[in-house]
This record gives C-alpha cells, structure tokens and sequence, in this order.
C-alpha cells in the first residue's frame, strides 16, 4: 500500500515536470514565433495548449484518487494539495506561452514588436524559459537551492518589464497607440509566466518546510 | 465525529462565501476610485488586499486540517478540493481589484479613464461586482441556477472589453498611447476578475456533479 503510494506520488511528480517542459517549450517557441512574425508558428502553440490543460486535468485526477484511496497526512498531504496548486500555475503558464502566440496572430502581417525592441523581449523569452526549466528541475529533485534562482530571474523580468512598460508610456514614443497597447498586454504576459513560475517554487519549499510561503505574489 | 466535520466544512463555505463579499467590495471601490481620480479611495483598495490574503490563507489551514483529520471521501473530499481552489481565485480577484486601484495611483493627477470611455468603465464595473455576489451567493447555496447566469454576465464582459481594445487600437483613437496602454491593462484587469468568477461558478457545479469542468477559461 505504501509502496504504491509513493510510485503513484513520484508519477505525479513526474507529470508536473513534464508539464513544466511542456510550458517552457510552449513559450520558447511564442517568443520565437513573436520575434518572426511567424503566424503559422504562433498557431502551433495555440492549438498545442489544449495538450497542457488535458495533462493538468488528469493530474487532478490522479491526486485526487490519491486522496480518497490513501487518505495521506503531514508532509505527504501537503505534497499531494501542492502538486494540484503547482499543475494548475504551470496549466497557467501555458496560457500565458499561448497569448504571446495569439498576439502574432492579432497583429499580422504587422510585427507586435518593433526593432527597437526585439532585443528585450528575446531576453524576456530567455528569462522565462530559463525559469520554467528550473521549476522543472525543483519539481523533479534534480536541484534543491532553486527557490532564490527563480527568484533572481523574477527581479530581472520585473525589471525588464518596468522598463518596457516606461519606454511605451514615455514621451520618446514614437509608435501608435495600437502598438503600445499591444506591447503593455505582450510584456504582462511574459511577467505573470514568470510570476506562475516563482508560485510554483515557493509552493514546492512549502512541501519541505511545512511553512505556508507568502503565495499573495502581487500578480 | 460526522457533525464535526459538517460544521467544519460549513464554516470553510462562509469563509468563502465573506471572500466573494470582499473581492467585490474591492472591484466596487476600486471602480468608484478610478472613476473619481481618487487616490486616497485607490490606496485603501490597494491596503485592504492583505485581509483578503490572510483569509486565504486561514481557509487553506482549514481545508488542510480537514483532510489531514478526516480524510474525507467522494463529494465531501470534492468539497474540501474545491474550496482550495474556489479561495485561490478569489484572492485573485482581490489581486486584481488592487491592480485596478493601482492604476489610479499610476496615473494621478491624470485620470486613467478619458472621457467619452468612463460608462463603459462604469459598465465593467457593475458587471464584474455583479459577478462576485452571484458567486458568493452560489457559495453559500442561497442560489442554485447561478452558473448560466455568471456566464451570461462574463459574455457581456467580454463584449465590452473586445469592444473597448477595438475603440483604443483603432485609427480613430485620439489620445496617446500611454492612455491606451493604461486602458488596455485595466480592461485587462477586469476581464480576468470575470474570468475568475467563472472559474469559481463552475468549480461548484462539479461538486454537484462530480464532473470535472473544464476549467480553461482561456484567461
């Protein structure tokens, strides 16, 4: 029964991480799509999400039957309540990952995001995709001191994002209207995957600690 | 043993229920805030939002001392999942409502919301406050056919905002494109409130049904 238990618990494991590939991959490939006004790219990550909200959905299932069957306490309970928090930020994540696609489509055959700016959100790409492959790696235990990694990141998108959002409210603007409002919404994405990203860390450090983190992340 | 549970779980609904109340009462004020330039109504939205965390937080406790206790099986463990879920979106509705605000203080002196777009501002609002008290209501068992009636409101809500994104990245737009970032990120804001509801709405109805929802609601 025990034994079980745990193969089932470590499954879980295993799917959320999976999951976390699958949302980092989904982003990478909507910044690509992004950076080259690649509309049929874009499309494939629209439809390639439908995939991570089946994947969560039978998370919930198995931990839910882990529940009834094991009825698990202390620190096994508060694995199984964290890995329903986790897959439904990292489902979220994949949402995100899908906007910036939807977004290529909206503005096509215009590019969202001018030159001038292309450098900042390839960074924001690189910044998140490289936060998804770390929650990837807390979640599956092959790293353990990722919590303040993940957040370093977030302080860095933060960042990024405070500076895009000025440079489009700025007087120096020189575009449009419709491309400022499209970037406000574009760079918001990227800052709440990431924001997904650092809930899932801190969820997972709960696991260990028995502390409930701060999971109010302002997002 | 039974009655204690029952109490319990009671008590988790009203905590729940008294969240609704809140996260609307937030989404009321911090309309009024944005619609009268009212900094000083902004910034207590803005530090009201912490009680609505902790209550979180609180409801999480119970919920988990309940599992962990009780071990609860079929619609009473659906029950106690669902309320795990049902806290988390309404915190975020509360986050969101904060974002409302915040925006206000962004913006000050200048109102965030020109003119000739102010009752269409107004109109979310009424909507999305509308929404939160449909769902405490729903929470609460004081209605049953609520669900439909939250997602009729929720296709007005996106009516106005797909309306409100066309007025600001239209050639027609005559302010600048800070106003329109501004706005694109409030209507934003207010959508995903809506979406929230929803998720919560539907969240009950698979305590009724044992039918998982789907609970994507492209947000």
């Amino acid at each position: 029964m025990r034994e079980a238990f745990h193969g089932q618990l470590a499954e879980l494991g295993d799917q959320l991480a999976g999951m976390c590939s699958w949302a980092g991959e989904a982003m990478r490939r909507a910044t690509q799509a992004l950076l080259d006004v690649d509309v049929t790219g874009a499309e494939r990550v629209v439809s390639a999400d439908a995939e991570l909200d089946r994947e969560r959905a039978r998370c919930e299932e198995r931990a839910q039957s882990l529940l009834a069957l094991q009825a698990p306490v202390a620190s096994e309970l508060r694995t199984v309540l964290s890995s329903l928090y986790c897959a439904e930020k990292i489902e979220r994540m994949g949402d995100l990952a899908k906007h910036v696609a939807e977004t290529v489509r909206l503005t096509h055959p215009e590019p969202a995001v001018p030159a001038e700016l292309r450098e900042t959100f390839a960074e924001l790409g690189r910044l998140t995709v490289g936060m998804a492959e770390q929650v990837r790696d807390l979640v599956a235990g092959t790293t353990t001191n990722g919590v303040a990694e993940v957040n370093d990141r977030d302080d860095e998108v933060d960042a990024l994002h405070a500076r895009l959002l000025a440079t489009i409210t700025g007087r120096d603007w020189t575009h449009d209207a419709r491309t400022a409002a499209n970037l406000a919404l574009l760079a918001r994405f990227y800052e709440r995957f990431a924001d997904q990203a650092v809930s899932v860390a801190k969820r997972l450090q709960f696991i260990d600690t028995g502390e409930m983190p701060n999971t109010a992340n302002g997002g």
